[in-house]
């Protein structure tokens, strides 16, 4: 259960800033992971150890509380919840995915602030919710009001620039690699029949979550599943494709392909059945990739295929979480709040990567604006030449990532997880009647 | 990590069997379970313990390897690899779906058992496989070869008769209850915009595996998802789904909705996009169910839908496998070759619930002509009267087979597995030719 790295404390020092009091804000945005209640928990826990910190209130939904002025005292959870957090995956305060649309929505979210004394800001999300940190930094900069604001970084897509990786995606790919090398035992044990079996990752612009899969791979066992993975950095060649399915059928009962939903073809369109829907930040509403290469394979090869869908599971299955993820999602956290507390604002903590033998983290600090709506490139040069699995490279940057196992209770059969209680602060502002 | 339910060995005596002298044969057949190799660790740890037992033979790929005399020599298995069987998902000797077609082919297969002088035969399946073993115990019988054949039942449908339930069933439920919580979880967290989860499950022809989501639900908390679970057993209508739907989002802000792939409309169809696939046993090859459901809330409600298709892993994620489904596995195994050293033969070896406060199984034996292609039928009074829940009764018999956790061992962050070595036993007969 061991971590082989560790971490250790960021070891830039700041002057010691004036000492400000007020009262501390933590929001939650954009889809969960199974450690983001990891960093609530570090944010919460280490806020607790300052008396110049009044207050330590939650935003429920994110931003949208923010606006709504729905705020919740997270002094009141019990110990047994806040220890809790450190384990429960979604996004225990809820979260949005509500794009601040002008001026009057930052105008608002800064008089909310104001009137419940909000001298810290937390905001724990990918890029688009650095992105709206930095607005509010640099409002209430303008405002002269004393804010100190950081973002906490939070995506299981792992495609935030600037920082090594992110917190909860070593959790989504040790979850997808476990899963590929439990269904390759599966099928390898049907071996009368050639199949190939399709499971479609998450992962809309980028490869990251994909090419995770490859950890299914034992040490020096190349042919290992899986056997083929597409990155959506790859155009799509059903030829290619097709081929790479029969070479692997040549000396093997049974073919695992990994795709990520966001596949594209040649032209840049993205590979399924339907792509009709968009969502508020204008992203595709994508799956059916899988399904549509089912169905290529069993028509033009006649071979029987198989699609699975993981679905959400992927970014919230904390029975199996990486401990070292965890570990490193909470010191995010903590590590927030030290750096406010040392003047530091309009920031994002970062995971940096020490260059060592062994695995090292250390936190970081990059500004908000250089990672709001930035995003960080699948290395094309990770990927091999056969375009379809992946260099060494990857797997000494990912291996890391997953090790350790989060034990989390158990009871009746069941992982156990906890549910705030959401104590809502009175309001003190006319309603702003946001849904 | 304790069970509250022990395993009490069967108390049926019999009178001490005459002595036979022979060799095992082991096979393993049908999809393969979380626990079907402890089965298999099951019958060769116990089958050591016999001076009058050779020969520990496994079959490769089932009855074909039979056919084929496709033999191994599991005593040739390291420690190590015996003891892995004990939590390695998958059938590790290789299962196959191939029926046995005729007089021929059971007059090859008692050929090949004389020459290798197999007189146990165990043969770990479901109702199809406990078919063959019958056919087989009585070609013996009536050529005057004495052999002892015991079917020990697998399947995550938990659908063959008389056995209280069956080894594979347990760790299926715990995985898709497991998997439920926790995509509520982060459902939960996305409380801006109401959302229908469609997560769609095994289940041919029973419920058995859709029902067991309602495990989800937390003790007192009625209102925790699942929210709507449909089940084979009660014909679909479009439009008291859709009121089901409405009516849990009209106090949620999300539903979920578990769905059997088998799930049936009001004239017997299959609710499903495409079924135009049979497998060699006649069963319709499945799939899509949940992207049909998916589509008809968007389309229909105006209404974020998202669906997930768990796949195979539902009957192969060990790593949340459940110990007492694991320990039973074993001890049927076991009780396997107990009762063939006792002169029983032509039985499955059953679980029989003990009545009592607290749960307790106890190993014991059915015809193996009683098993054979019957089906345990879903109890219809254990569906409520909404027809989208499951009554505390369901519960009280599925709780059980939950609890406890088996230790998987891990390594570099995923679950380790063991592959035997599979040494082949010399053939003896002119080859069979069968693919």
């Amino acid at each position: 259960m061991g971590l082989s790295g560790t971490i250790i404390e960021n070891r830039i020092t700041y002057s010691m800033a004036k000492e400000l009091i007020g009262n501390v804000l933590v929001a939650q945005s954009g889809g969960p992971t199974a450690v983001i209640n990891a960093s609530l928990a570090g944010v919460i826990t280490e806020a607790l150890n300052y008396e110049c910190i009044e207050e330590i209130y939650g935003s429920a939904n994110g931003i949208l509380g923010v606006l709504n002025e729905d705020l919740v005292d997270l002094a009141e959870e019990s110990q047994q919840n806040i220890r809790g957090l450190r384990y429960t995956p979604g996004s225990a305060l809820g979260t949005c995915r509500y794009k601040v649309k002008n001026d009057v929505d930052y105008e608002r979210i800064l008089s909310v602030l104001i009137s419940h004394n909000i001298r810290y800001f937390f905001y724990i999300g990918g890029n688009d919710s650095q992105d709206t940190a930095a607005k509010i930094s640099k409002l209430a900069d303008t405002k002269g009001y004393d804010l100190r604001v950081i973002g906490i970084p939070k995506t299981v897509d792992n495609d935030l620039a600037i920082t090594d990786h992110c917190p909860g995606y070593g959790s989504a790919i040790k979850y997808v690699a476990s899963v590929v090398r439990e269904m390759a035992l599966d099928h390898a044990a049907m071996g009368q029949r050639k199949q190939v079996s399709i499971i479609e990752v998450m992962g809309r612009s980028t490869g990251w979550i994909a090419a995770g899969a490859t950890l299914a791979k034992r040490r020096g066992h190349p042919e290992d599943a899986p056997h083929i993975i597409l990155l959506p950095e790859v155009p799509f060649s059903k030829d290619k494709f097709l081929e790479h399915v029969q070479r692997t059928l040549s000396t093997k009962t049974f073919c695992v392909v990994v795709v990520g939903e966001g596949l594209r073809d040649e032209v840049g369109n993205y590979v399924s059945a339907s792509h009709d829907h968009v969502d508020s930040f204008g992203h595709a509403n994508l799956g059916g990739v899988g399904d549509y290469l089912k169905e290529l394979v069993s028509k033009t090869l006649g071979i029987k295929a198989l699609s699975a869908r993981l679905g959400h599971h992927q970014r919230c299955a904390a029975h199996l979480s990486s401990l070292t993820d965890n570990q490193e999602a909470f010191q995010a956290g903590q590590a927030a709040v030290q750096k406010t507390l040392e003047g530091v604002s309009g920031k994002m903590i970062t995971l940096t990567r020490v260059d060592a033998d062994e695995y090292q983290c250390e936190t970081g600090l990059a500004d908000l604006d250089a990672v709001a709506n930035g995003i960080k490139d699948f290395p094309l040069e990770w990927i091999n030449e056969d375009q379809v699995s992946l260099s060494y490279q990857f797997s000494k940057y990912a291996l890391p990532l997953i090790k350790g196992q989060v034990e989390v209770p158990f009871d009746t059969g069941l992982p156990q997880y906890v549910t705030l209680e959401m104590k809502a602060i009175e309001k003190r502002l006319p309603s702003y009647g946001l849904e």
